[in-house]
């Protein structure tokens, strides 16, 4: 229990998103569901036996740092060192490095479930996946050499150095300096903040990744270098030998996420902070964002998975807990009822089905698109690429928004219960926070979707999301039970279709302040338009699939539910982009 | 800083509600603006000085139980003394009995600086307060002659005692047993659950109010009788003699509120439990209720308070954070603009100020409402009662959700500052999340709406609600600049006043479970319809108030922004309601 329920991800996998079709690409042919639910039976595994049960604990006993040394709990040591043991962490490398070779989707499968178990325990190994793979696309042999087996085998744990705490989401204006030294390395100087993981106990090193301004670059994004900055440096076996001039100046103490550090770093106080050159000067901002696109993947997987987290702790909750009767029963002396036998419990549960798993679907979407455009070729390789540049702002934010609109009414349905910290929903929300926040702001996400990602390639990706949510309106509205759904997003769509026309021209005229300002009211507009296309895919997959009839009675109202309660919604939002309303842009600084 | 701004107070005091009409009634003919405003002085001192500094650290450092004694910090202790030395334990009581015989609306804004500054110490004398309160109404001149100095002068506090294990919102449910003693007091047994303030050690004695059934009374509601449950005996002085049966079980640890103790709470373990029945048997849950109802607009007014102080540290911090430029801003070099500039930030702010302020007036409406059901004549008296009675559910419930949506906002405001601990808006998130569930959940609030509160006597609520709104349209519509949104509202309440008949005449058909199905949508509903013409009245005011532009500036730009970014929602809604949709409803419990 607790983690994400095994037939909803098999679903998804193979009943939706054809997980099996992936094995005609060329680096998976030697896969097959078989290899894949194996893979994803140990992740599930190791989630719940090493991941799940110190959740509550690492978050009422945060890490504690002496001045000298931060420790965590004994826990999260033995659960990052599990996840390294099963394979978990080189799970897509190739077989001839010891991977698994595993597509994108099904390792997006096993990682939700870790998060679903416990996502600040989860962080550790997820940033150093992330930080591996940046130094395997960019960094240089030698640097490969050295630091790539220490990180793939969980000696060393690695992280992404970004904010400074003037600069977060504005990050052409950092400050940290980098200076060549003779060696053809760099000394680092500056401060950085909110880096998480920044400084623990789990492993002998830490490999920092770093952005800095190398002195006499240009000013903004394009004067910004990548460099690596070990904690320490090491021996020829890879073993640390002394310490490299980075200093934990604090942890910050965080609403949720408890249990992964969050620190305020100083590179290069003694003037001894030495970094390598990851790739060619001032293309830092470049490479990040590469890593970044699917980082920004995994924060909405992330988000889906607490969003799924709470949804099946409060369904479980409210099946076994008595309390009142129905409006009709007059009978004081008669037996109390199930909570979930009261409408407004059933709504709060059938919403949150919907966000969660419509953010899943989304989130696992994402992944095979990453497949599809690693692996596969021609049109479907463009489209697929296009597609995944397109929906990022979507798939990183529309999970974070209404994944935390999830977790509060999971803390709803459990009444005073969900308010205390002896249950496990109040967590899930307070986890859930950070996703709207971190890997680019909810508004940063608006402004590149609509300032940026529309118009990319000539609106390519838009053509191929056209062509996408048209194909499903069309065979779904063969099934009588979908007609009507299928017809009322084909209006929808012809109406976004419309809107997002005038808008280009509108930006193309030229007041982008103006035009840009409801930027966030498009990201959610656009999301609800995208997970009702999804939810219409899931229903038309139900009716086709041999799951039990309930679980196909569930996916229909749960698609029911999202174009009934939630897509109406878009009208409103469609009117105030459409008159292009500047009441919030309008409001005088004074008058707040 | 941080507390609510005064001059939002002021202007709902006195340009909006009139608040000096007030000294018309008998009991407050000695009061006069000036008295108010040394009143409120007086309190946001208080607050500002001895509940706000300790407000993050009493987060932190939770009441602690060492199987015998609670330990709160001392500053919650001096908070208390503060605000019992400072008359406001006392402020509502007649001058004979040395209060201040003050009006509920000013005793309301005192109360709202208290809440804004520290929710959790705040608690302590306003679960005093609410208790010695329902003493003096019910109780017997023996037990006020005992009890209530103890009380008014802060040696003892009150408590609620309703919940328990497995009794929560279905009251009639409960357990806990009293059998009658030969001296005519009763024996208690039972357990008790999240009683606020249950044990502590900021006084010498505490006073429970127990909801518990006498042996062989009626099932249900019906009953619950309500008893005096003293922690010590006491000695004729009043000094604390024996300690009475009653055992603290356990602390529980909530989300947020974290400075106020939520116990378990165990009466009768020795059969020695002694309580005292106030009023007559079997009325406990109606004296209760009388209680409850003013304290569900306290908890609305908690929320209103909560999400002001959100609203006022997200703006300051927006005010000083420079990140960024705007969109036609290409200099990379430029100077970073405060996020203040940015319309993204702007939409959260507007929101927030447009929840907040729209939440605090729905508040001090029903404060003022209070006053006139408690002292006015005739039909104005009749009026205000009934529209309190109708309008309880609104005032507890809207400020509880869209104060939720405030802080929410508020976080976002901050970016990652937001999201730790060292600044004060995630706890104001924590606090603000426990509303929604105490006195009443939504849910329930919604029921007691839809299915009560709109039909009792003949609906003359509603009809004096119908009453003020058209008033209010009707004055607003000769301001041009008032006009196209008064022509609004009313087109909206006229809709409004169809449904309510369609509902009403299906709920008399009779199929309570499918009707009450969307209650909680209904809700939601009547308190956008509600909070938008008290808006509106918000905007005329300032148009005749001669308060500076730019504050009249601010107060119709977030009437605008309510009308066309939160009123539009309501299409929505009226068509879930108007076509008692049951999607919800229908879910097949084993589909979830």
């Amino acid at each position: 229990m607790a983690l994400i329920d095994r037939d909803t991800l098999d679903f998804l996998l193979y009943d939706v998103l054809d997980a099996q079709a992936l094995t005609q690409l060329a680096p998976y042919h030697d896969h097959s569901r078989e290899t894949f639910s194996q893979t994803l039976d140990t992740a599930t595994r190791v989630a719940e036996t090493w991941f799940l049960p110190h959740n509550g604990k690492a978050d009422e006993h945060e890490p504690q740092f002496d001045g000298d040394t931060v420790t965590t709990l004994a826990e999260v040591k033995d659960a990052f060192r599990h996840f390294v043991d099963a394979g978990l962490l080189t799970a897509r490398l190739p077989f001839e490095q010891d991977g698994m070779q595993l597509p994108s989707l099904i390792n997006g499968a096993c990682i939700s479930q870790f998060t679903a178990a416990n996502p600040s325990s989860a962080a550790y190994p997820f940033l150093t996946m992330a930080a591996a793979n940046l130094i395997d696309h960019f960094a240089s042999d030698a640097l490969k050499q050295t630091w790539l087996p220490l990180m793939r085998s969980g000696q060393a744990t690695g992280t992404m150095v970004l904010t400074e705490p003037d600069v977060g989401s504005s990050l052409g204006d950092l400050t940290t300096s980098a200076t060549p030294a003779d060696d053809g390395s760099y000394r680092i100087r500056g401060q950085k903040m909110y880096i998480s993981g920044g400084d623990h106990d789990l492993t002998d090193n830490i490999v920092h990744l770093v952005l800095a301004r190398i002195k006499g670059a240009p000013a903004g994004t394009r004067g910004i270098s990548l460099f690596l900055v070990p904690k320490w440096h090491v021996d020829d076996s890879g073993a640390p030998s002394t310490r490299n001039d980075v200093a934990l100046a604090g942890l910050l103490h965080k609403m949720g996420y408890r249990g992964t550090t969050s620190t305020v770093l100083t590179f290069g106080e003694q003037d001894q902070c030495v970094g390598y050159l990851i790739g060619e000067a001032h293309q830092g901002l470049k490479y990040m964002f590469m890593m970044m696109n699917e980082a920004r993947v995994g924060v909405g997987l992330g988000a889906a998975s607490i969003a799924c987290r709470g949804y099946a702790e409060s369904l479980a909750y409210a099946r076994e807990r008595p309390q009142g009767r129905l409006p009709s029963c007059k009978d004081a002396s008669s037996k109390p009822v199930m909570i979930i036998e009261h409408a407004d419990v059933r709504r709060m549960l059938l919403a949150q089905k919907a966000y969660a798993e419509g953010a899943l679907m989304l989130c696992l979407y994402g992944n095979r698109l990453i497949d599809l455009a690693e692996h596969s070729d021609g049109d479907e390789q463009r489209n697929a690429q296009q597609l995944l540049d397109l929906l990022t702002p979507v798939i990183k934010s529309w999970p974070s928004e209404f994944g935390l609109k999830a977790n509060e009414l999971a803390i709803q349905v459990l009444g005073g219960a969900g308010y205390i910290r002896e249950y496990p929903v109040e967590q899930c929300y307070r986890d859930q926070r950070l996703n709207p926040i971190h890997e680019g702001t909810h508004g940063i996400q608006g402004l590149d979707l609509l300032g940026r990602k529309l118009w990319q390639d000539n609106s390519r990706g838009l053509m191929a999301l056209d062509a996408a949510v048209r194909a499903t309106i069309r065979t779904a509205g063969e099934h009588e039970e979908l007609q009507v759904m299928a017809a009322t997003l084909e209006s929808e769509w012809n109406k976004a279709s419309a809107l997002i026309q005038t808008l280009g021209k509108a930006l193309a005229a030229g007041d982008p302040d103006r035009t840009l300002a409801n930027a966030s009211v498009f990201l959610t507009w656009m999301g609800h338009l995208v997970v009702a296309w999804q939810w219409l895919w899931q229903a038309q997959a139900a009716l086709a699939s041999d799951q039990p009839d309930t679980f196909c009675q569930g996916k229909l109202q749960a698609c029911r539910y999202f174009f009934r309660w939630e897509l109406p919604q878009c009208n409103h939002w469609h009117d105030l982009l459409a008159s292009q309303d500047d009441t919030c842009y309008a409001m005088p600084i004074n008058a707040f």
